[in-house]
Parts: structure tokens; C-alpha cells; sequence
């Protein structure tokens, strides 16, 4: 709340107003919006209602991803899954797969609708567990990614893989090659748009480049615009190799 | 929703309101409450409202608990404590350690408030990689008890055991004899309040015994009322012979 500038800091609902802004300034530039549930969870019910809010207002055009990292037994996940994909309506939610399979599966069955599963995730803390090696003689990631692969399909599974370890996107690649990745940890956390490209995979199936702090905190409206602009014409440019 | 009961099913706030009754029914019998965060973001921004609103109700008499298995990088775990410790003001949350170390820190920041780390669950899907033997010959929950321990200490984390598996509870007593368990799995599950007794640790560690579906689904308040007698009373038995 601290980073909303004025004059959206002064409205009513700052938060979907400053929301609205950074949509109207990249909607051209992007394919997707990925609203992060905590920071509107941090303002209570009236933080969920922008969220609802702005969910709306990106629209049908682009894919929106709920980041909620949800990950609960089977009837509770049952209700996340009527949250994210009936109430607030979204295309995908971002799910943690330490409780196994039937923290994932309610919501593999709804139709054009995407259960994006950590698997390597780009923050400091993602060495801590997910790369331990087990009894299957792979680091856990790939045995959560295996397991993955094998409860949903290309049409409802998508993977978090973060861009700042270049050698295990190329792994995951290898094991997934027809799956969509999201992909974080571009920017500040080291990641280069250029240096995944060979893990884009093919000319239908490829990546979700995300861009946040980076684009939302560029500046004003003519800011935040050429900063979406700027890494709209980089991935043009990379596709064009293809 | 479909098993609230009229009039509670009939009011405006309906969900506030079965919970009003069910707190009422229960609030001499148990000494805390676990809101499961899925059920009211179902609702959207007034589920919301409903889950400010039983929080509010319970008061400060009992210790309550998000159940929110939340799980994020650093600065979005840090707008989650915020929203779970200042905004809905709950003593407790539940956290999945997938993530890793900046996941679960911030919220051990906060004084007199509690990060409930999952370790071994009680769900089906709990062996799908929790169980699985890692690099330091030890299945993957324990490798996530014995970093948790270093990370918090006895007055900022709980660890989630589940009541189905005595072995296990009794492998992760072993590691941390001196911290409290939120145990679910009892009932339906399989597990019974008499068999966890040697895992009570002492008379100033224990367990919080979660029942859940068996209380709020026992019929009016009478029935509510009498299933967390009959379990308070088990409870108690268990407790004298200590």
C-alpha cells in the first residue's frame, strides 16, 4: 500500500484503482494477470472485494492466475477450487503439492480451468526441501513434477519453475516438454528473458513470462506502460528466433 | 453450505450464524477454534466478511486458528502475517513448508502468535511425498520438522501431526518433545484420542486434538453441545491419569 502513488492512494478502494491503472497501461502487453491473494487478503473483506473488483475488470481478453499457493485435503480443496474457479472465476490458481494428490486433484476437474503446482520454486528458500535428494534418486522437485504429470494433462496442469537456475529449467523441460511453465524470478532475482528462451519449447507450447514488481512499481502510467512495452517487444524479438 | 441446518440456513449471514450457534454449543468444552479459510473465501468477499465476523464472535477467550496452509516467498509470507495477525487478528496459522525458510520466518516476527508448520498430514496424499526417504536418510517430514525447530522455538511454532499414523506421531515426539501438535485424524480418519495419550509429552506440552466435521455436523445445539462434552470428557480422563 506504501508503493501506491497519489492520486490512487487517495481513492476509496486505492487498491483496485491502482490496479486499474497498471490494466489499462499493459493490457497491450501482456497475455495474462497474476493477482497475489495476500496482498488483498492484508485489507480483509474489503481487500477480497478488489480483488473481485479487478478480477473483473482485466475481462474475458486475458488469462488471469489466482497466486494463491493453496494446498489442503481433499474437501477443503473442493472449496478452494469453487473459490478461485467459480466465485472469483479465474483460469488457473497456483497450488503447493506437499499434501499429494488429493490437495490437487479437485481441481483438475474443471473444464479451461489450470492447476499451476510449485515444483521449483525461485526464492532463497526453495533450496531448503525442494531440492533434496530422495529415494528416487532425483531431487524432490522432480519427483513432485513426475507425480504431477501423471494426475493432470497439458490441458489442465501448468508448473511454477523459476528462471534463476537455468540447469534445472532445462531438466524440467526435458521431463515436461509439452506443458505450459510459469515462470518467476526474472529481474531483481536474476533471471534473464533471453537465457530461457531455448526452454520455450515450442510454437505452442511455452512460457509464461512473469513481470511484477518490476512493471506495477515502473513509475506513473507512461511508465509502467513502456516497462511492459519494453519486455513485450524482448519477447517478440525471442519468438521471431524460433 | 448444504449442511447448515435451518434457521441457521435461512438467515442473511448464514454462515456467521451457524457459527455463532456452534461456538455457543461448544465454548465450554474446547480452548480453541480452527477456521478453515476455503470455506469462506467460497462465499467471496462477504465469506470473508462472515470469517471477521466468528473470529470477532470466538473472542479472546480461546485460542483461534487460521487454517490457511498459506506457503510464499518472503515479502508475500509477510503481507499473509499481516493479514492473518494484524487485519484478522488470529493467535495461529497453519503454513505448507514447500517453499522453504522465507516462507515460514515472518510470521515468527510477530509475539504471542504461532506458525502451525505442516510435517506429517493426515490425508491420503500425505504419502505421496512427505514419506519419501531423502539424502539424510530420513523421510522428507522429518527433514521438515528438524529445519522447522531450528528456524522457530516453542513459543513461535506448532507443527500439524496427523492421529492416523501412531508411529510416525511417535518418531516426530521424539524430535520435539517440548512443542505443541495440532493433530487432526480423529474419527473418520481413523485415529483415537486414547492412543495419542503417550504423545501428550507433559503437563505443560501437548496436543491440540482437532474435531471438527464430528461436532459441527452433530445435529442442533443440543447434539453439538453433547459431542464436545462427550470428547472434553474423554479429554479430561485421558488428562487425570497423566
Amino acid at each position: 500500500m506504501s508503493r501506491i502513488p497519489a492520486p490512487y492512494s487517495d481513492a476509496d478502494d486505492s487498491l483496485f484503482e491502482f490496479n486499474k491503472m497498471v490494466i489499462d497501461a499493459t493490457r497491450d502487453h501482456c497475455v495474462a494477470y497474476k493477482p497475489n491473494t495476500a496482498f488483498f487478503e492484508a485489507h480483509g473483506a474489503s481487500g477480497w472485494l478488489s480483488l473481485e473488483k479487478t478480477i473483473r475488470y482485466i475481462g474475458s481478453s486475458h488469462f488471469v492466475i489466482a497466486d494463491a499457493k493453496r494446498g489442503d485435503i481433499g474437501n477443503t480443496a473442493n472449496m478452494y477450487a469453487e473459490a478461485f474457479f467459480k466465485e472469483l472465476d479465474v483460469d488457473a490458481i497456483t497450488l503447493s503439492p506437499y499434501m499429494g494428490h488429493d490437495s490437487v486433484s479437485p481441481y483438475l476437474k474443471y473444464p479451461d480451468k489450470w492447476a499451476i503446482i510449485l515444483v521449483k520454486t525461485s526464492n532463497t528458500g526453495s533450496s531448503d526441501f525442494q531440492t533434496l535428494v530422495t529415494e528416487n534418486d532425483s531431487p524432490l522437485y522432480i519427483d513432485v513434477l513426475r507425480k504431477c504429470l501423471a494426475w493432470g494433462d497439458i490441458d489442465n496442469t501448468m508448473f511454477v519453475v523459476g528462471a534463476n537456475n537455468l540447469s534445472e529449467l532445462k531438466g524440467i523441460r526435458e521431463i515436461a516438454p509439452d506443458h505450459f511453465f510459469l515462470v518467476p524470478g526474472f529481474g531483481a532475482q536474476g533471471g534473464q528473458l533471453k537465457d530461457i528462451q531455448p526452454y520455450l519449447s515450442s510454437d505452442t507450447v511455452g512460457i509464461l513470462a512473469n513481470y511484477s514488481r518490476q512493471v506495477i512499481y515502473a513509475g506513473d502510467f507512461a511508465q509502467i506502460n513502456e516497462a511492459a512495452a519494453a519486455i513485450h517487444r524482448q519477447m517478440r524479438e525471442m519468438l521471431k528466433t524460433l
